[in-house]
């Protein structure tokens, strides 16, 4: 608090003290001044990016598009490759300087149906949703429930054979998402942990806030060695159900998933730039992924982030003068399943870690920005302090906490300098990964923020004179 | 806003001033003393019941019990059976004096499987569900928009050969509830006005007033010697997409349904008393309805009505004193696909129209209850005014508009008095006839507040002197 108010003040006297200068070809104004940072001419510059970002509605219309023209788009299925010829034709058609395609390839998995039913006496559906990744399979058995991880992974082998394990832990809601890892931690070490003690098949409560009957759906993974079974999750009013009745007796509940793993697809991470005018091969990358599950619209999930972002970068291209640096957009494949545009993009790219500037992926909705942070390397760095004062209008103050964007992490590791710019997900995971993550649960106008923050971040990290710090690992590279 | 203030005062001077006496033998205090309505003892015994029901867990361990045991009781299914035998040991178990059945015969509808997708360059699932009654089918076509059901009403023969029609109006939210009358008239009208036009489907905004992938059900009809054509409703997400989509260009849907009439069913009406003391032969008659749809677990609709009046006449059975006259409560069978329950026990009741001293059906929801309207012949009895008084600390207000409960229609048609305890519905929309229709969507202290007002309205209209003007009427009995 104390030190947002400090920031907003320093904002202020920047914007009013700075002298104007925007010929294209005299850098020097932009460039920094003596503080190794920011010059106060880009600095105002970022004021009025920021003002114009908040009436600006290209990410509206580049996420309307997205999502009501392709709609779900699975990596591997058929609105997958739709989705990238949309991308292209879409960063194309905004005017950005170069729009290309890197190959990612990847297991493909697929979702063909998927039911369930309490059987017996209180015989009723079940609205389940199979996990990513899981084997197909049609069981019949008594649930066994497990209040926590932790539990179901002391169950001792064998204690659950020709049962189906039913994992009932609820995700708590917070701001920042922290609910999220213990939650998550059921989908992805469930199925293993209940293969373990014999279980026929796993069920859990979805990893979501919501009290709606969509069920959350999101990868798992089983460890080696052991024999898949089928793996899904209900929705909370659905688990609450079975909660219930297991306090009257037992449960029998039939599980029928056809799903699975078929063959290898490649997809492609699209690419485009707004080139800079004085080191036009230094990039700051911002981006989102362009797959989404299936079972929404993929708008929160993650159309905001490829709005966001893209509408950013065509804003910045916008202004009068170029960015020092060049603006990459990187739309990425196959986050959902794996990370897999995410590793690819480091992979491919793992030669040009220095002059990567910096990279940051809006991946957690659409909920306002409220924090930024950076990692160790360039927190400290006059132009982070910068960027955090031209950020303080926007409601937005420096953190310390906070990671890479998901697509993100691969590059990280190989040594790329990121930011991380924190939004509100109090709702986010009402709405995650299902049916529910459609266009009329973004709001316009926060939407209209995070434009405004990304234009400002990545506005003044590529005119800033110091780095933040990217450099290559040599032994992180290794792995 | 004036009356009730009114009215509170009323309540306050006479439960002070009331002199109390519970013999059981006694009916005098009881009974009107001069004002012909209800006793000033009665009164007082009034604000003893609506006190007890607001500390009364009974109607949500009914509405639990219902909802969870049983779950979805669509009419004519396994369920219905399981509800019918539910509700008769549900009764017993309560200790109601006296339990029985009635049969209500009627078509049977089942819904098998139901599906719809947008095919072509933007191909994408819907979530669909069925009307009921609606026949089976498959059909691709291109839809056709209307606004509003009279622009789709207006639409010539032949001008929709091949198409779909789409109904793309949107429910207004009201307290009332009444955005609900244009809403359903889509759902029975339009159909036929659809195939009238030459459609081969008919596909309409759900009547619903929420923004989740919850397609809304409920009942269709067709005009007589029309062929019948699949008839589904698209969630208001859904219905957003496609009004986008359209804007774009022509789009093709494909509508899956299989689903439709299959020979007759008899279910029955579960009926209990409370048994009274002084004019046993004469009813103050409160209920539910017992089916509910199939997508949810039929909490707000109606399992909460079936839990309210159950719980309200319980809580007079343990009072001291029984009631002058029998309280009944009825647990109508299948309201939803065309008030049979309600037919039948009006039908089955006929000859003792002037034995009903009033009837009240609880049947939208469990929202607090915020004012109270009697049939006409009733209104101005000092029994209504005294049972408004009595209601007044609850915040429920006398008003002048309203109308029988569903199943209290054809009760009503017959001569029936009737009264209308009126719960607020602005969020009843949001879950009618969807898979969201849960336990959890119910607010435990509103259900009190509806068991409050249900016990107060029905141990007044027992004691009460004067009648609310029931009388068999003639001509309407012929019909």
């Amino acid at each position: 608090m104390h030190v947002a108010r400090l920031s907003l003040s320093l904002a202020a006297a920047l914007a009013l003290s700075a002298p104007l200068s925007f010929d294209a070809q005299a850098t020097s104004p932009i460039m920094s001044e003596g503080n190794n940072g920011v010059s106060a001419a880009a600095m105002k510059q970022a004021d009025i990016l920021r003002e114009a970002a908040l009436h600006d509605e290209t990410a509206w219309h580049v996420l309307e598009s997205l999502t009501t023209e392709v709609g779900p788009r699975v990596a591997g299925s058929e609105a997958d490759a739709r989705a990238v010829t949309w991308m292209v034709a879409k960063f194309k058609a905004l005017g950005f300087d170069k729009v290309w395609t890197e190959p990612v390839t990847f297991p493909k998995w697929v979702r063909r149906s998927e039911s369930a039913a309490i059987v017996g006496a209180s015989a009723q559906p079940l609205h389940v949703t199979a996990l990513g990744g899981s084997a197909g399979g049609i069981v019949t058995g008594e649930i066994v429930r497990f209040a926590t991880l932790a539990e179901l992974e002391a169950a001792p082998a064998g204690s659950l054979t020709g049962k189906i394990a039913f994992l009932d832990y609820r995700m708590e809601r917070m701001k920042d998402g922290s609910g999220y890892g213990p939650g998550s931690r059921g989908r992805s070490r469930g199925p293993s942990a209940a293969i373990r003690a014999g279980a026929s098949a796993y069920l859990m409560r979805s990893v979501g806030t919501d009290d709606h009957r969509n069920p959350h759906t999101g990868m798992t993974r089983y460890d080696e060695g052991l024999t898949p079974a089928p793996a899904a999750a209900v929705s909370n009013p659905d688990a609450d159900q079975l909660a219930r009745l297991l306090k009257r007796g037992a449960v029998q509940v039939k599980l029928a998933l056809d799903c699975g793993w078929d063959g290898e697809y490649t997809s492609q991470n699209v690419i485009a730039e707004i080139r800079g005018r004085g080191k036009p091969d230094e990039v700051v990358g911002i981006g989102g992924h362009l797959d989404s599950w299936d079972l929404g619209t993929g708008a929160i999930d993650d159309g905001a982030g490829i709005a966001i972002t893209t509408a950013a970068a065509l804003l910045i291209k916008q202004q009068p003068m170029r960015p020092l640096r060049t603006i990459r957009v990187i739309a990425f494949a196959n986050e959902e399943q794996g990370l897999h545009g995410g590793r690819a993009y480091a992979e491919a790219h793992n030669a040009t870690v220095a002059k990567h500037q910096i990279m940051a992926e809006s991946d957690f909705g659409a909920g306002r920005i409220y924090a930024i942070t950076f990692s160790e390397s360039g927190r400290d760095s006059a132009a982070a302090k910068q960027i955090e004062t031209a950020l303080a209008p926007l409601g937005i103050t420096p953190a310390t906490e906070g990671g890479p964007g998901p697509d993100v992490i691969a590059s990280a590791q190989n040594g790329v300098a990121w930011a991380e710019l924190q939004q509100d997900g109090t709702d986010y995971f009402d709405l995650h990964h299902t049916p529910d993550d459609t266009l009329d649960k973004v709001d316009p106008e926060a939407l209209k923020q995070n434009v405004a923050a990304y234009a400002v971040f990545a506005w003044l990290a590529a005119n800033a004179s110091d780095s933040f710090g990217s450099a290559p690992k040599a032994a992180e590279t290794a792995r």
